[in-house]
């Protein structure tokens, strides 16, 4: 029964890579089906994704690339093309982003695997459990409260196996601690062309500039707020007598195709990072 | 024999103002044939551009409209459909933009008749000697000559009917009081997407920082450097393989294809000031 | 109590339309805040959309108009602005649009209101519900079924007050009688770009022939089968790796997005017809 | 001294070529920098783009490659990274697709050489010039002329050791048997999105049929007119008051802008044949 990997590494670019690691997967059997690599002149490092064809079991594969990872000093990962990713949605009362993700996991478009949604208000519970999604209402009033669901919150991602956790439109700052903890696993969506409009009410700062683009961007979620690594990035075009409501509904459309792309792309494991840049093979 | 007129006017906005100058138009036996309007709801104020069609003479129209417009007090406009304004054009090294303008307007595309082009650099000379464009090379080297310079430009602003000053990658900044003297009249275009990054090499921050779109914007220029209003933008896809060099040239085309929508605006009175934001009528 | 109102006609061109229209509008009190005309140089008509503000009744509106609808023969059409246009929602398997029209109805996105979905097939019940819109199935297998389907359309469209059929992705072609009877009334979205891939199956010919672009087409449904005027496309870019199976999933996306679009313009009254092409006064 | 190498090949898939083709890059000293390649699902064939950086000779790396080719059955092309593809112009009147290529590869955006520029009509004899590029003007008034220009061209192509044959709005059809004999070595551009509009005037189909996208596709000559694998394509957005004329100026824009980017795919080697299909490693 032929089966489908995903294999990733980075590590220091220098010759001999390429063949390496061939070698290995035509040790194992392997077929590979689809190729992306990246050199980084910033960085000096090699970035690949695989997708492989073969028989073999995972055992089998680990132990043809095991050898090669541990020369090259190689950060790998090897998954399974189409395994569902855990994920774990935070959000609050806006509800688009939300339903684009649910819409699209349950219509086989989006690979994770969604086993709860935590929300700070209780607005989107209905939403969740149409898609038959357990929802969690967590308040957050104080910093108390605020301490509190980040310590539920590690509970669960660790007994509930979460692999990438995704804000979409959570209206909550994580604390600096937390972000370092699972930095590149949690996934924002910005409601702006970043590095554009910082902050709160960006459209309200898009309608008294005349701007004639606005944006979303989702990134990485660091310590340093609105400052991580970009994954994606659209706009969409406006005009003068798009009134500051009517930018609000364009700039949602944005909002959830971009988070949409971004978490699809994280779950195939085509987004590798390079410092303060993300590598996307996309 | 007809001809098109084209009609702008901006006034504080009540009832009656279109019935009025709809019944300017009637009695000086024009007919629109084009009409866009917009009411500010956050200045107040009412904006209109009408093409007219009409036999009658500018004499005729500027007796009909002359007491409505005094009425309503408007700050209003009359200019004959497709007659060329009278653009100079300032360069330094980079051709792009230039090279856009001049071919648009010689293959009849851009209403704009270019009777001279000044640069600080000799580089592009030849370019503006082969569409049969004066070219005049002023070296800006420190304030002395800069000053100088603009003396030497209002002198010909005034002298040659100068309507626009197009900025074409001039890597100059003009003086606050040039600008001043000459706001609304002044287009520069901005090698970003603002408010996204100022200030110089802009590609340089994009690349670092990973941006999946890159843009331009053109904006008129005003003492606040970088912050005029917009005019146009536009934005264009990159990934984590381009170069430096090649988002450079990306942003070139973005900058040309920019520029030249703005210059297009301007000429046919499309463009008219609400604050700090511009109404495009296209 | 102040009121908006929305007035479309069209008529044929000639002077003093809009000098007699917005006298009459003044006579009746109202403010003009948006207007829209186009002077169709094919077919020498004349149409406009205005938005007007006024604290008169419907009844002096419409005394005040008629005069002048009369003396310039218009056809046209009053509505409170933002008044929801009663919609039937046709479907058959497919999820994808309906979905964005229910979603974006509920968020106050799009102005419609929805008494029911009809489909051929069971699947979409359970969305409908949840959005709260009742469902009713009624397959079609044959002539008869379908004949007895259209009757029943017949009679709901007239009790229900249903004022726009919108096909959203219904596997079915109306018959020829039908689509005149309702002819300006009834919106498709087609799957391709038209007037490139007609018929079944655009994204395996899409595929075949390495088109680097797919879209998708909103059109008024007309006798002649994938040939109504259209209302709005767009395209999105695609590779030589996107499978058959990825192009779809492309496909649906901008179907969507492209659907709800010109639904939300025709609910605004901002389509009208000029021969076989649409104005859209957006 | 470094150099970089870019080798294209084609094959039928099947395991071990990647590590093959990588094993004779590290015999021979080289570097793979960048690396595409693509699995056709449709043809059962394998494509492959590497760059290479190396201090090894030419000769050696076909020394390296020659074996590997054989065994695989390979069709292959190893060229120099940067080396200007030598390109032959074939023009009529319009200028701005030539103008783009002029322009682009004199700033060093293009890298192609343009000997000679054909014109079947003077006009665009002094623009070449300028650019320092001869121009021959070849009238072709019946068939006897045009068979005499493609056995003059044929001769030209063969002693200019002419790479690339650009039918930058060259209003002529070439023969089938000349097309046949440069198959995959003549771009021409489509004023259209094809398969949309096919054959002569696209403007005014697209105007008289209402459409909200035009475009341009940029693709190889064959013997079936309109009908050659697809290299690029682009669209642009119009509106119902874009003049016929306003359309075919949008329509100029993007023909330019598809053509070079067609060509520069083309000369960097980044567009390879897989049936009717094309390959785009960009």
């Amino acid at each position: 029964m032929p089966s489908h990997w995903v294999l990733t590494f980075i590590c220091v670019d220098k010759p001999g890579i390429v063949h390496a690691i061939s070698g290995a997967i035509l040790a194992a059997n392997g077929n590979i089906t689809e190729s992306h690599q990246f050199s980084s002149a910033d960085t000096g490092r090699f970035f690949m994704r695989l997708q492989i064809e073969a028989t073999s079991a995972r055992v089998d594969f680990e132990s043809a690339l095991a050898p090669i990872a541990a020369k090259y000093e190689m950060e790998w990962q090897l998954d399974e093309v189409g395994r569902k990713l855990r994920t774990l949605v935070l959000v609050s009362k806006a509800a688009h982003c939300l339903n684009d993700m649910l819409f699209r996991s349950r219509a086989g478009q989006l690979p994770v695997e969604i086993p709860a949604v935590f929300g700070n208000h209780p607005e989107l519970g209905a939403l969740a459990e149409f898609y038959g999604v357990p929802f969690e209402y967590h308040p957050i009033v104080d910093n108390g409260s605020k301490l509190a669901f980040e310590h539920l919150l590690r509970d669960y991602i660790k007994t509930a196996d979460i692999e990438l956790i995704v804000l979409a439109r959570f209206m909550q700052i994580l604390s600096p601690e937390f972000c370092a903890e699972f930095e590149g696993r949690i996934v924002n969506i910005h409601h702006s062309f970043l590095p554009g409009f910082k902050g709160a009410n960006p459209y309200a700062q898009a309608h008294s500039r005349g701007v004639k683009l606005i944006g979303a961007t989702a990134h990485f979620v660091t310590p340093d707020l609105d400052e991580g690594p970009i994954i994606e990035q659209n706009v969409v075009r406006v005009e003068h007598d798009d009134s500051k409501k009517r930018l609000v509904e364009i700039g949602q459309d944005v909002e959830s195709r971009t988070l949409t792309q971004a978490v699809s792309w994280f779950a195939e494991h085509r987004v590798l990072l390079d410092g303060d840049r993300t590598i996307i093979f996309s």
